[in-house]
């Protein structure tokens, strides 16, 4: 197909498509003519991951060229790309509070604490144990009174999803295919799981309140 | 307390203090002598709330504007009050996915069949139900096969903490007290919640692929 052709396959305009040839994280189309080359199915599968990485999962041109790398370079195994990949949507500035904010070492012994009375065993560069660190720091200054206890209920409640997130990640298509499904699943399951603890609360609070008001829910603004 | 005293105890600089009074989201100070005013407990309290709007919330200054409005308007329930703040946290922009982009009839109707799978009774304007089925349009555009019975396993496992935390809101405080747990508690248990999962997630990927690879957890890229 030609790139006009892609861009309307893709949803991605002819512009930025030409952007990503000139940053070589899409491969030449076959030369055709003069300024013209064909594009196919593999290169749709790459502008779709592409836009995956960066519209979803929100990552920079830097990111998505480290894993676009590695995705081509097959002497780099799929655990291992998938790491890569795993690790590049927990950016340092994705947790509530200031940003440049260290963590305090009251909060990185909370995490831990929550991780013993989970039992489990992560990585000690996770970045996620900075994320939650800081997320517990937030609600420590803000005057909160959080247990390990207490943080380690919310690790109970998702732990079999998890499970079940892992186990079902396919890895018999495309290496890009592996990716695409990694990145995808972990932001819009984050979205579904967020949606949903929405509902749940709204439900509960109007069976809650419903006693001291007349509406039978939260009335809308 | 002076100005001065009120930016260092609140760390907010007195430039945005300013601003907060100009814009009458805080109340004057009572006068002490030219150019000079005092400042007590209940601002200290109302700029900690605003901070925790903005900051935490990400709310924009009108929204802030209309919750500040209905804590002083002691007419308004405080039921009213909390869903008028929650309905605050759920803005149009906040799902994946082009921002602008509707609902479709498709999405819409697999979410009410994930609400009857679940039996939850929800308000039908409840922005969170637009949120997840933009998600779940997501989803299905990038070739997700995603069932009712799927998404329903998610409001399942946080059912119980959502039931909990509503419970629990402190309503025995002041109401501006109220609103700053709820909007504070929304949002960072929100990112507890995502950590938790990715720390999940990274633990059983390293199960998984300890079979296979000689490192025991996903590799630092």
């Amino acid at each position: 197909m030609r790139i006009s052709e892609l861009a309307a396959a893709s949803g991605i305009s002819v512009a930025t498509l030409k952007f990503y040839l000139r940053e070589r994280l899409l491969a030449p189309g076959t030369p055709r003519a003069v300024n013209q080359a064909d594009y196919d199915s593999s290169h749709l599968q790459r502008v779709r991951l592409i836009r995956a990485l960066t519209e979803i999962g929100e990552l920079r041109l830097r990111q998505v060229r480290a894993i676009v790398a590695a995705i081509d370079d097959t002497h780099v195994p799929l655990h291992d790309l998938l790491g890569i990949a795993q690790y590049a949507l927990e950016g340092e500035d994705e947790a509530p509070g200031p940003p440049s904010e260290a963590v305090d070492a009251v909060d990185a012994a909370l995490v831990d604490d929550v991780l013993a009375e989970l039992g489990w065993n992560v990585n000690r560069d996770a970045p996620a144990r900075r994320s939650l660190a800081r997320t517990l720091g937030s609600l420590r200054r803000l005057g909160w009174n959080v247990t390990a206890a207490d943080v380690a209920r919310y690790g109970r409640a998702i732990d079999g999803l998890a499970a079940d997130e892992v186990e079902t990640l396919r890895t018999d298509g495309s290496r890009a295919d592996a990716v695409e499904r990694l990145v995808t699943g972990t932001i819009l399951f984050e979205a579904v799981l967020i949606a949903l603890r929405r509902l749940a609360q709204e439900r509960h609070a109007a069976a809650r309140f419903a006693a001291s008001a007349s509406a039978g829910s939260i009335p809308r603004p």
